[in-house]
């Protein structure tokens, strides 16, 4: 067996151990009885520390090393990026030793738990000493990642490789001022009337969300649709994507949304080559990546007014008392704007502001600037600040997401960076796909879907993030055609 | 550190593994959707392979004997039980190669996945294949374990340690004349009139179930209830239990003793020593001790006509058109005795006759002198003969359970040895507990729970399930009370 067939198998045990791990995280999101949270918590750790010994492994380094002056031949096109992308994680995972890796997945777990508590009980400081917890050890792992201009950079790096903290902040000045002036247009907008009253039952939705999410290709005999408490999307096996949603009686579009958005990243995972599972080739290029892909559909897609010409009748069968609005009023509705507290329940064109706010704070959380015990006071200044809002209460303010409960510090740029992404990427799909417009009027996704295949599902983590956006669209991310996606939604809410 | 306590977190550990592996497995036959299964399949081979290698570690060997040349100090009351069952499954586990024991667990899981479909269409040679594999696999298994009389041995030693097969022949021969003479006499008993009609609606049946378990004592922060194609009960944590059943709208009976029978296994898995967890003085001591806690709930409790009587105004509640019958007329349903194809409907008469059946089917299988491409047949001829039912098709016959998809086979005389220890032991709790008749019709479970929480649940497998049964009821596992019980179901049916 070559160094390459050797690396190869223990990389695909290593994506083995985490999508058992995602099978436990799922289960503990969907299914998990109050009192198992500490036992989960050592079971996440143990795969966790196996996942980590695997990879640190000293024979790892000599296969890489020995791909690396010797490359196998004959190679597929995929060898050369699968070992660059092995250096850069077992270099990274050498660093880290394995009782911080069970350490932090320890705290974790029980971060989680107790995150679920303090958000229903809104009472931050059920959650600080688990926050604090957590943040610490994200700060010992980036002081053994090693980083040169700021320890955000390595926790970023484990969610976007290759951008550095200093890159997103210079995007995002040049994002946010643009942002922020076509929020400031749009307060003055008045609000669309209301959909016509609930109750939208849940099986019916279930029903509709489930026809939606076929239509655009989401493979249920490869996947499923569960209710949790935070909608997300998880890989359990090549074969095996779940989506979650959550249902609001009142308002069907809450969950159609969340599963647009879910399915957006299902259908990335289900496009990766399954010849390559488990290593680069086959895995995601990175979080923002994965969001562009989300963001696409639920937005650029699901938020037309030609979805909703196409699916108003439909929606109409599951919920009759549709019959008394039309699609432009379904299509105003959810493109409605108005500053909100809570960032999964924002517009799109005030979403990013929710970004901006956390992107800012858990960098200095990092750094040391911000005490976890201030927390609350500071995310309420910055809402203040940025949106012009008052927070009432914690559940509304710093308690709103799950990520920081996870370790997840470095996630939250990723979402605007999708955000950008997807912009670019749909105006590129329009420009090279003649008949795309009635094609989507007609309900028909395939040919979208299958340009994204080819484009970004298949070509898995071969390239950097940003090259793979480069090639895909013609340029690197940039603000510029999502400020003119925000800047129509703004025109449209005006003119309708 | 000592050698036991170094022995005792690995056993601590393997534990572990295996509640990961229930969760996989939990999650197979709830949520799993059609594709998974393959990668499902190396996800369990992978886990079971570090279970065995841990579990076989030349050191675990080392450990073992130096505890048992220098019993540690001071010594807790179940520090040599610990060591010697230690000792068993060590000298067991060494003696399967871990190729074989990965291989095991890829074919059952890959065989779980054709049985759901052959039964689905009754078609067994969809399952053959599958069969053929496992069985061949479980034979090489008895051969590396070992055994002086039948490779029979080697498996039924897995499920029901301390038992040979001919110590179960034996029994069973005590016991199939007397039941087969029952079935006989009962076979002329015209059956009682049929329940309402129905709907009762699932949500109905779900929350009766739900109060029905809670009043016995199963404890729903640490566990849940779900629905699955067969029920069971699985342990995926100390504080996590999970209870199975499924659902007949035009019976309500069917999924409440479903979870009265596995929340009776529930009990005891929520009633081992948590301080002793991991280890074997906190689990459970046989599968048909198990059984025996299951079929105590299920069969002594809930088929009796006080339960009805407490229960039945409750009942009504939850489905109105009970209100035409009353508490006798449930009796009545519930222990109506027919001789039938499926066995986990079958009535408590004629049950054990079906574990005749594949009792003496799985020791031909595995002696070789039954092939697998034969057993429809044979399986047909047996249930002509024992109970003088034609088997119209394979799902009503050999593919009805899921056993031995599962690699299972040794497991089915846990079930009638579970039916002899139940009987068993509510004689003894009605000898010892005075009061015991009127806290059972006021719906009052905690004396007989706490009973058998002391006698058998808290003491885990720190004695051999014969010498458990004897110390709680004075005589080792014998047919006579059974027989009593089932000569009792029949008078009553008759005078009915």
């Amino acid at each position: 067996m070559t160094s390459y067939t050797l690396l190869k198998a223990r990389s695909q045990e290593v994506a083995r151990i985490h999508s058992i791990g995602s099978i436990l995280g799922w289960d503990q999101q969907v299914c998990l009885p109050p009192s198992g949270g500490a036992e989960r918590a050592e079971q996440n750790a143990w795969l966790a520390g196996q996942a980590h010994r695997l990879w640190t492994d000293p024979q790892v380094g000599r296969w890489i090393s020995d791909c690396e002056s010797a490359p196998p031949q004959p190679a597929d096109g995929f060898v050369p990026a699968n070992v660059r992308e092995w250096r850069r994680r077992h270099d990274r995972a050498v660093r880290v030793p394995e009782s911080l890796v069970e350490a932090l997945s320890r705290a974790t777990s029980l971060a989680h738990e107790a995150w679920v508590e303090a958000r229903r009980e809104s009472r931050f400081p059920i959650f600080q000493p688990h926050l604090g917890r957590v943040v610490d050890l994200l700060r010992q792992t980036a002081d053994r990642v090693g980083y040169t201009a700021h320890p955000y950079d390595a926790l970023l790096d484990e969610y976007e490789p290759g951008w550095t903290t200093a890159e997103v902040v210079e995007l995002f000045d040049r994002f946010a001022p643009g942002a922020t002036v076509l929020v400031r247009q749009a307060g003055d907008i008045p609000p669309p009337g209301p959909l016509p009253a609930g109750p939208y039952p849940i099986g019916a939705q279930q029903q509709f969300n489930h026809r939606v999410a076929e239509s655009i290709g989401f493979d249920f005999f490869r996947g499923r649709i569960d209710t949790a408490q935070h909608p997300f999307c998880t890989e359990l096996g090549p074969d095996d994507i779940r989506l979650t949603t959550r249902y609001d009686e009142s308002d069907f579009t809450s969950s159609l949304y969340g599963i647009l958005h879910e399915a957006g990243h299902g259908l990335y995972e289900q496009g990766l080559s399954k010849a390559d599972h488990g290593t680069p080739a086959g895995q995601a290029a990175s979080l923002g990546i994965h969001e562009s892909q989300s963001r696409l559909w639920e937005n650029h897609i699901g938020r037309t007014r030609a979805f909703w010409e196409h699916w108003f009748e439909e929606a109409v069968r599951h919920f009759p008392q549709l019959a008394d609005t039309d699609p432009a009023g379904i299509t105003r509705h959810v493109n409605r704007i108005a500053r909100s507290l809570i960032r999964v329940e924002a517009d799109e064109v005030t979403y990013d502001l929710h970004i901006v706010v956390r992107f800012d704070l858990e960098r200095r959380l990092v750094e040391g600037s911000l005490a976890v015990a201030d927390l609350p006071e500071a995310w309420n200044a910055e809402y203040e600040k940025r949106l012009g809002l008052h927070v009432p209460d914690d559940s509304h303010g710093c308690l709103q997401d799950i990520h920081w409960s996870g370790g997840a510090i470095g996630y939250f740029p990723t979402y605007t960076l999708g955000n950008l992404c997807a912009a670019q990427l749909i105006g590129a799909a329009h420009r090279e796909l003649a008949g795309l417009d009635s094609s989507l009027a007609a309900g028909d996704y395939t040919p979208l879907r299958e340009w994204l295949r080819s484009r970004i599902h298949g070509r898995g983590h071969s390239l950097a993030p940003v090259d793979l956006i480069r090639e895909a669209t013609g340029s690197p991310p940039g603000p510029e055609d999502h400020l003119t996606h925000l800047a129509d939604k703004v025109r449209l809410a005006r003119e309708s």
